[in-house]
């Protein structure tokens, strides 16, 4: 017999009466499952274990394989296959040799490596910044950093990018006594004018990204700068698709731009384009000693471990050095786009080197996906609400250099059969060709 | 010429007195830092290379030495020293070889391998629980799971011990409509008296510890359920301290107590009882597909590494059936509380596995700390404010298997002679016997 339920009834239980019930966060959480799974958006990972060797391959468990079954993977953020370049899982490997599995400690509990300092000041140099401070994630570089700092003063408005991601929405949203104006997405005017309406003496912070990973482009970092100067705005920009990828040295947008000096503050993760683990956010000396004396989630984590350090040291080093490896990923990129245009296989062009193949749909996405997976061996992650608004569901494709000519053409096939077979391929004429 | 400084004043300053100038958020963060130096909290880390086959010495960088010094350290949370076990170390490197870096994406986005699973497997059934969830740190675990619950419903009501960690606190406080009710550490009276006062029909967790890291005390997890029951209340349990260490197979002190059965959220890390680095959640079914599925900090974030998953699933399963890794570690502390008695040297008895010395200032916290490290090679960290009260600054030891007895005696020593510098020693009598 099932427990009795707890309910916010009209009728207020008696102490009794709740003594051992169930309580109702477990029919919450029944309800709220129930609800995703019939808006088609539960979501069921998809088990992969990448192959170092033979990346963009991953190994599927496969049902009657023992040895599972091998999947070319269309959908990694790790965009130039760093965490596969041999030097840097050297490196992680010395690192594991040389000092064990772990930190051990938090920053300021013996968890504090010479590698991590040397890290920081190679990322600081990277952006051109005068210091650098690393967190366990660019998830919590982003939600930590904000957080902070929009709870330092009082009367913070945070204007911030109507696409800008989770994490910095988290921080955002969390700094209590600070408000929040939005802007449209990438739409200077409508920033310009919502920075005019605001109070001339608030303390003012512009929050946006470089590349935005869903739809693929760009923002335009100068011109947000100039109206930060302007309107005496500090200005926090999200390289995290970026870092490694655009820039002379991989330094991103900004550097590509060259305007990474008017941006106050530049946060970057290790875990795209560098390959490994971990985020970091670079800027003045005082801001980095701030962050780093006063954010709670720097403060009270352990840090990370010295293989992690170890590894991206190594990874960024190569990444600013090496030009080829953007050279290479924007060739593959193009390349890609050429294929799937010559068989008229609809995507959205983009400014960066992200593929999104629209579908608008979460179930047919999700369908397309596991279609994909299952009768062809292409792995493209459905990307959902609510990662995505509804209606804008998508495959989102990251070619990289490790894609060869021929999975390129298998995946355009691939995708040409599925799409037409949910109505998705523009003409029919384009269709047969494929055939 | 210093940049003019914009400041909050009372006359509004026209926006072509903004244009260009320093934001005042600099200004801001170096008089924060001043204050933070006046009160002799100021942070600076030491940098320590742990050395994996020595442990617990690690190599400290030092002028005129290239090669470094060595130094005995007391502040690891690797309390057990799983970090540099070398199955555990070869668990992670084989997959570095295997897999890479990396994981290349979110769980969602490809970065979900089997690693992951399995881990999450063995996870849950470490708490005898139905399913578990893994985070990139305990602390987003902590700060993500609360935060998402007490939002789910309207009307949350937590009960959070006042001692709670950081991480806690972040997601209890991030629930954005949700109320919070402090209660007395570890005080069942006015737990109970506040559960009673609160609204019947309103959705209740209890939010608490079982060993606290820096006092070192330890909850009583069966009568605090009990009230839970009787309130009909959610309990949600951070055994972050615990694990590994405390019951027959490191499942906590919920394991060592019998009631793991009744606490509804058991929460942990990898960072510290097994030495490698993560965190996670373990409850029922449904709970953490709820997680799964709506919390930010779990979905929007590069998940672990292929090597941390892979050593921390070594770790754990030995652990697990390795009893004698614990009985080590008791035996070492108890060794080292008789040795610190014998010589006088004022300690906390606790009824964990912590050490604190108390010495209730943070300058001479720093200077106890930094005169052990350079005039007698052993580290162990200040713990100041606003990781403890003001006033209850503290050394923090955790001896572990390693620590050997000529260790032990040579820190003993060292400690002695520098309390009784500070006058910290009880008595001159002790303090001669040392000499
Ligand atoms: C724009 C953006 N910022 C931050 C993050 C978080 O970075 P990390 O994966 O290192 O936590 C992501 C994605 O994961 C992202 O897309
Ligand atoms: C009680 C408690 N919970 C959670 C954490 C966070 O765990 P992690 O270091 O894995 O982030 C810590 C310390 O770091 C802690 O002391």
């Amino acid at each position: 017999m099932p427990r009795p339920v707890l309910t916010g009834s009209e009728e207020r239980p008696s102490v009794g009466a709740i003594k051992n019930a169930r309580h109702p966060f477990y029919e919450h959480c029944e309800d709220t499952l129930d609800r995703i799974r019939q808006q088609g958006r539960y979501r069921t990972f998809t088990p992969l274990a990448r192959q170092a060797e033979r990346f963009p391959l991953y190994e599927e468990e496969y049902p009657g394989l023992p040895e599972g079954r091998e999947v070319i993977v269309w959908s990694t953020n790790d965009y130039l296959g760093m965490g596969v370049v041999p030097e840097v899982q050297d490196a992680a490997i010395a690192a594991i040799r040389d000092h064990g599995a772990g930190a051990g400690g938090t920053r300021n509990i013996a968890g504090h490596s010479p590698l991590h300092a040397r890290l920081e000041a190679e990322l600081a140099a990277l952006h051109g910044k005068e210091a650098g401070l690393l967190f366990i994630s660019g998830y919590v570089s982003n939600q930590a950093s904000l957080q902070t700092i929009l709870s330092s003063m009082p009367g913070w408005i945070c204007f911030s990018d109507r696409l800008n991601h989770a994490s910095m929405i988290a921080g955002i949203k969390g700094a209590k006594g600070s408000s929040t104006v939005i802007f449209e997405h990438n739409d200077l005017a409508d920033l310009e004018a919502k920075l005019a309406a605001a109070p001339v003496d608030a303390p003012k912070m512009i929050a946006f990204e470089s590349v935005y990973s869903m739809d693929g482009d760009v923002s335009d970092i100068g011109a947000i700068c100039a109206l930060a100067r302007k309107y005496g705005a500090l200005t926090y920009l999200d390289e995290v698709h970026a870092v490694g990828l655009y820039g002379q040295e991989g330094g991103g947008v900004s550097q590509r731009d060259g305007v990474a000096d008017q941006v106050d503050i530049i946060e970057g993760t290790l875990a795209k384009g560098f390959g490994v683990h971990g985020g970091y956010v670079t800027a003045s000396a005082e801001i980095i000693d701030f962050l780093r004396s006063t954010a709670s989630g720097f403060i009270f984590t352990t840090s990370l471990p010295p293989s992690v350090v170890g590894a991206a040291l190594v990874s960024v080093r190569k990444v600013r050095a090496e030009n080829w490896r953007r050279e290479a990923l924007f060739e593959r990129v193009a390349t890609f786009r050429q294929r799937l245009r010559a068989a008229g296989v609809p995507f959205t062009m983009t400014d960066s080197h992200i593929v999104p193949i629209p579908v608008g749909d979460a179930e047919r996405c999700k369908r397309i996906s596991r279609r994909l997976l299952n009768e062809f061996g292409h792995y493209a992650t459905p990307i959902n609400y609510p990662t995505v608004p509804e209606g804008t569901e998508r495959l989102r494709l990251t070619p990289g250099p490790f894609h060869t000519d021929e999975m390129m053409d298998d995946m355009v096939r691939a995708l040409a059969t599925l799409l037409r077979a949910e109505g998705l391929m523009p003409t029919r004429e384009v269709a047969q060709q494929l055939a």
